[in-house]
């Protein structure tokens, strides 16, 4: 055994996203004391950022130390009380993942249901609404990284709050990708992850919790099932007070990575990022669309930074794939669930969304099929 | 704003350790899928080290992708059926910590207590154990982080396999540092942390899970509560089989830095960090005692790598401290608990356990000390 060097890889699948050379090279900065000064200094460099990145002034605004499933669980595991009606929509893998938390922590699911690669249809959530009016949570996922479709959070959030219930919103691929304004949308519960849009290193998870959110974690029946992810006790380290609380200890180096990335994205200015992603994207379809290539999602719900694609017929998935990673060093993505086999995830995720990666993307692609 | 640019510290409090060059440089190599054949690759070398490091054949050793409580929480998770009696023992903060969680997935605690600074007493474990033969769990801690104090696991879980126990051990702080043998001593759930004498950055939790306790989580009656800490599906990505199902996206540049500690320590071979570690403690702890230091556990009970010494009197905790962070940028950790302001915790892990260290944090402190 010997140290592991890496291929050189060009990320255009799901996630993760190519990490920027600026990011690596900070992660790799000596480690200091997860209490010491210049460390908390740190935190509230992140803090910041990350209520830039969100479009927020919550307070509770930080990064689990953990990848977006425990993001995501910290919402729920916080915001579910047993017993409590919660609206879950599902249209992918991680609507799926969402009930399955909902279902742990003992709350019951009142599932709305949409196709895979439709956005949710805000027309079933309000009948739903309306037919449990005792529901107290609507949880929905803003970017679906299984199909690449875009759901409509502005309007849902409107419609939860309308029918007196807490927004819960995966944002894992949706942050620093397309727009989304947290405390304009009045979102009450949102995760993402580092890996996607921010295009730093997997392993975190940002979080952002509103005022009203954090008033029902404060008054839970229940205590919360997870220690690790008890926001009553990660606030003492993570909180607004100067006075931090050893918890857990936090993942140093990791988080330095972070606040790289957010740089990067406060000197970008996160406006610019997404207007980046669609314009790339734009060229992208283009691209794959004069090879005849199809589109899983319809336009107007396409996500930029994921572009679900449909196999041409008689082509070898995986052969493709394997192409592409061994002679190009180009990861595209796998389809899930009903999609394997059917689809390509084709990611366009911060730092990967660039021309250059376009280029060759397509080039390496229509190389590849004309062999085929 | 601006990157952050960390001071460089000598770390010798409990945790983070120094982390060497070779584990930065690690982490910094350019990001790849976590589904990569070379990436599916290292994580089986990450498994074989975590075996040998472990003592053990466990299939199921794996990095848990988030610190040292999120493994505590895969055990207790995992192991502890609502309802099930579990023997805790407490003899620090970490025994306090496991007690919480036995009570949040409720199990029903029944605890074994001994003074900070003490070792788990051997004698009132088994008066316990004889008292409540349906006991299904014992858990305790291997190496006290918050007072230095070494428990016998071998006598231990010994014990909880006559009485038909489960046996559940925080691995934490010894992992690296000093004897530790998951399969000759029968240890059944153990988790520990990369920061301590891996000298890897924060993080990541490894933990190794016998056949006995998988057989138990198998034959759960309930779900477990945490889907992201859930075995049964982590297992999916780690398991034995060489198909790698996705399950969250793996923290890959930490995992990086893990596979070269890993490394490392089999290059000194783990029995030589033993020693390296011991012979150290007494350089170190005879410095101390000839500055009239006093330590707070047992000369029999010490951990070679987190030395709690007594303040002493009429010098300020903090100042003492603060005078070592900012004059000599060595950092040495505050009492917890009952202790804070009454002790220091030295620690002497992994790469932080050199003679420079040791010669520095004595004429640091000495010279502080003569100063005050």
């Amino acid at each position: 055994m010997k140290s592991f060097n890496p291929p050189i890889r060009t990320l255009m699948g799901p996630g993760p996203s190519d990490v920027h050379p600026r990011i690596l090279s900070a992660m790799a900065r000596p480690t200091i004391g997860h209490l010491d000064p210049a460390f908390v200094g740190m935190m509230d460099e992140i803090k910041t950022t990350l209520k830039y990145a969100f479009k927020t002034e919550n307070e509770l605004t930080m990064p689990v130390s953990a990848p977006g499933s425990a993001g995501m669980e910290t919402c729920f595991a916080n915001l579910v009380d047993p017993g409590d009606k919660v609206v879950v929509c599902i249209n992918g893998v991680f609507g799926m993942r969402m009930k399955e938390n909902i279902m742990r922590f003992g709350g019951e699911a009142i599932v709305v249901e949409d196709d895979w690669g439709n956005a949710v249809s805000t027309d079933k959530v309000e009948q739903v609404l309306k037919n449990n009016k005792d529901a107290k949570i609507l949880a929905f996922v803003h970017a679906e990284t299984s199909t690449g479709a875009r759901s409509d959070a502005k309007t849902l959030c409107k419609l939860a709050h309308q029918y007196n219930c807490i927004s819960i919103v995966d944002a894992v691929t949706s942050l620093g990708g397309i727009e989304l304004r947290v405390d304009d949308w009045e979102i009450d519960a949102v995760y993402s992850g580092t890996q996607k849009c921010l295009s730093a290193m997997p392993g975190i998870s940002p979080i952002s919790i509103s005022e009203r959110a954090l008033a029902k974690i404060k008054n839970r029946k229940t205590p919360v099932t997870s220690w690790f992810l008890d926001l009553n006790l990660v606030m003492g380290y993570w909180g607004g007070s100067t006075q931090r609380t050893y918890h857990h200890t936090a993942p140093v180096n990791t988080l330095y990575g972070l606040h790289e990335s957010l740089l990067m994205l406060a000197e970008e200015g996160i406006e610019n990022a997404w207007v980046r992603h669609q314009k790339n994207h734009q060229i992208l379809s283009d691209g794959l669309e004069a090879m005849r290539i199809k589109f899983l999602v319809k336009k107007a719900h396409r996500l930029p930074q994921l572009n679900t694609v449909f196999i041409p017929k008689g082509v070898d998935d995986g052969l493709v794939r394997n192409t592409l990673l061994n002679d190009y060093n180009l990861e595209i993505g796998a389809g899930l669930g009903a999609y394997a086999g059917k689809v390509w995830r084709i990611g366009l995720m911060g730092h990967a969304c660039r021309l250059e990666n376009i280029s060759l993307c397509l080039s390496a692609l229509s190389a590849v099929l004309d062999k085929g």
